[in-house]
């Protein structure tokens, strides 16, 4: 296997895009980020993408954002694992990076979410659950994620306010990315008095929909300097693993297997000890969401991650700085495009050119993404050459 | 890069599935491919499925399945390329045994297009063409290939019975194969007289709506007979390339670009020339499509494969066998299965195990599987040891 560098990453700002199109969103993003690496072709191509049949009734979307790219004839492929799209997508780039079969591969993601109502989205996310044994039966994904942070609440006596704080602290990092969809902070009273969608889980907990693309560049670390114009960053690191579909088949609620073995797939091959990370970009999807994958990736002991954002320990200048970018809950969660847009945050700050977020002397990166509650994880580690 | 090998293949009986649902058919499939190969466990999976969402509420189809299957932790990516799934998900795994990463992995296809009425399964099938310039006005399917079928016998003046030729081959080849969903031969009569569905192509020219899973497993071909129990057959080629999603854009309507492209990847891989291949398996969608994808593959030069069927030359006993698991025309075309199953027959038929479609002293196969109107299209050239 070939080691895999990073050499261009585009991500324009995401919202609510009423004025673009899918196509139009992924083609700005993926413009941008061959831009920022310097290549004049790729070879192969793949995008991340929950759900385009159900959002906007388009399928066979690797060949059309090729054509509508401009590389066609190259090969596309569309991955789909839910929210995981976007890391499974870069997982695939570098492995075909790794393989020899291609040297520039760009590795993008997008969804389009709101040409549909809130009713008909939360219908699609619901595909990423069991539909015979969840989603059928009336379980959303707040509700879900409602009940994880419910048994945490209980077996760690985490309160509301704990909760509360990972949404304040990933809004204050949110606030310094003009491309987040809600850059602003929130306040502590704002989130707790937020409108309850699924007890204990309010609004500020939540992530929300979101249009969006991202994309990256990669190429054979050999081949970087030669190739990109920008310091690359190389891919040590990558795993990924699935779980049980449905959260009632689970041991526990609290700790997430998948994303557990992820992690430990990524460090064997980076061949690095955990407490060398200097940043972490988690899959927030809900605050409780953050909690319980900091403590399924093993940075802390399980019951402990709870107060880590109340504490500051997880705030950008804390000890590990946590979803520097934003996370999910104020950069916005286009479910295709975050597992990318967590790969950008790691090469921005590991090229030290993340501006008022830079986590200072950043050199070993980490993204875990999640699909569903946790039924697939991926978990990447980049590190600064 | 490692050379690669399928060392197990799985199929059950494709039709109208009522008592079975998406994972009961899928799982079915992957069990019987990894007990045809004797592996005691897999390290990964991907899965090529369409439209999910559209046909059956249910996106998240790599965990699912892996669940359903029993392999959870392992990595499981769901590819989609809408027709074109099987043969993409089959590329996926080669390249991730390939690469190194992983050493046992299955790939698997599976639709389940039953569960809603014709009007539905025509418009989910329609989100492989471009929504905003051909679906969205009016275009589906049956229409665009009509409109292939008509440039070409304009062009090449070919008659509606050397069209219907090919339907009588591929039925009396699915006659053989107890698998398929319409196991039966069809006349030319039957043909000629069937409804008419898009101008020229009458329903016996189509391809029709089924459940179906299919699944095969790849290993290093160095492993493989330690790994295996039956005879490994190696994969020696695989292309693919991508064209303009919508047809209008082409600069010719009858000759695929993208599989042209991607048979010529393959080869290159493969270092043969085509007149080595034995059998050929390709994505006869409808009639006119194997015409066109065995010009395209450069097996007929332009405008001469048209006659080909009604010729016998593509027949089983004819000079290159064309189709002889009976293809998509009779053995059903759950689509994101159809390229696994195009695999499993080059293999059994390498494996000199095909019985009655034996295709006598068969070396090299070739298997070429199509999304939309060949926007992608995936070539694999496999080779008996």
């Amino acid at each position: 296997m070939r080691d895999v560098a990073v050499i261009g990453v585009g991500m324009p700002k995401w919202g609510e895009l009423w004025a673009k199109s899918l196509r139009d969103i992924f083609v700005e993003a993926a413009l941008a980020a061959i831009d920022d690496s310097g290549v004049d072709h790729i070879d192969s191509m793949y995008v991340g993408c929950m759900s385009s049949g159900l959002f906007v009734d388009q399928e066979h979307i690797g060949a059309l954002l090729a054509d509508y790219l401009g590389v066609a004839p190259v090969p596309a492929v569309r991955v789909e694992s839910a929210c995981a799209s976007g890391g499974v997508a870069f997982r695939q780039a570098f492995i075909e990076v790794a393989s020899g079969i291609s040297d520039i591969v760009l590795a993008g993601g997008v969804e389009k979410m709101t040409d549909v109502d809130g009713g008909a989205a939360t219908f699609a996310l619901g595909t990423a659950a069991d539909q015979e044994y969840e989603s059928f039966q009336g379980a959303t994904f707040p509700g879900l994620y409602a009940l994880i942070a419910r048994a945490y609440m209980d077996k760690y006596k985490l309160s509301r306010e704990d909760l509360a704080a990972v949404a304040v602290k990933n809004h204050a990092h949110g606030a310094k990315n003009p491309r987040a969809q809600f850059p602003k902070e929130v306040t502590l009273e704002q989130v707790m008095h937020s409108t309850m969608i699924a007890d204990p889980l309010r609004l500020l907990d939540c992530s929300p929909v979101t249009d969006g693309g991202a994309a990256v560049v990669l190429c054979p670390l050999s081949e970087a300097a030669k190739l990109g114009k920008k310091r690359p960053i190389k891919v040590i690191g990558s795993g990924q693993a699935s779980d049980t579909i449905a959260l009632h088949q689970r041991d526990s609620l609290t700790f997430f297997k998948s994303t557990a073995r992820a992690a430990q797939k990524a460090l064997q091959m980076a061949k690095i000890k955990l407490e060398q990370v200097n940043l972490v970009e988690v899959h927030d999807c809900f605050t409780i969401a953050e909690i319980c994958a900091l403590e399924s990736l093993g940075l802390f002991a399980e019951g402990k991650a709870g107060k880590a954002a109340a504490q500051g320990m997880t705030r950008l200048g804390g000890e590990l700085p946590v979803n520097t970018s934003g996370g999910l809950k104020s950069k916005g969660h286009p479910v295709g495009a975050t597992g990318i847009a967590q790969i950008i945050e790691l090469v921005e700050q590991l090229r030290q050119e993340a501006g008022p977020r830079q986590v200072s002397g950043a050199k070993i990166g980490l993204a875990q993404n999640m699909g569903g509650t946790a039924a697939s994880s991926v978990v990447h580690i980049l590190e600064a050459c």
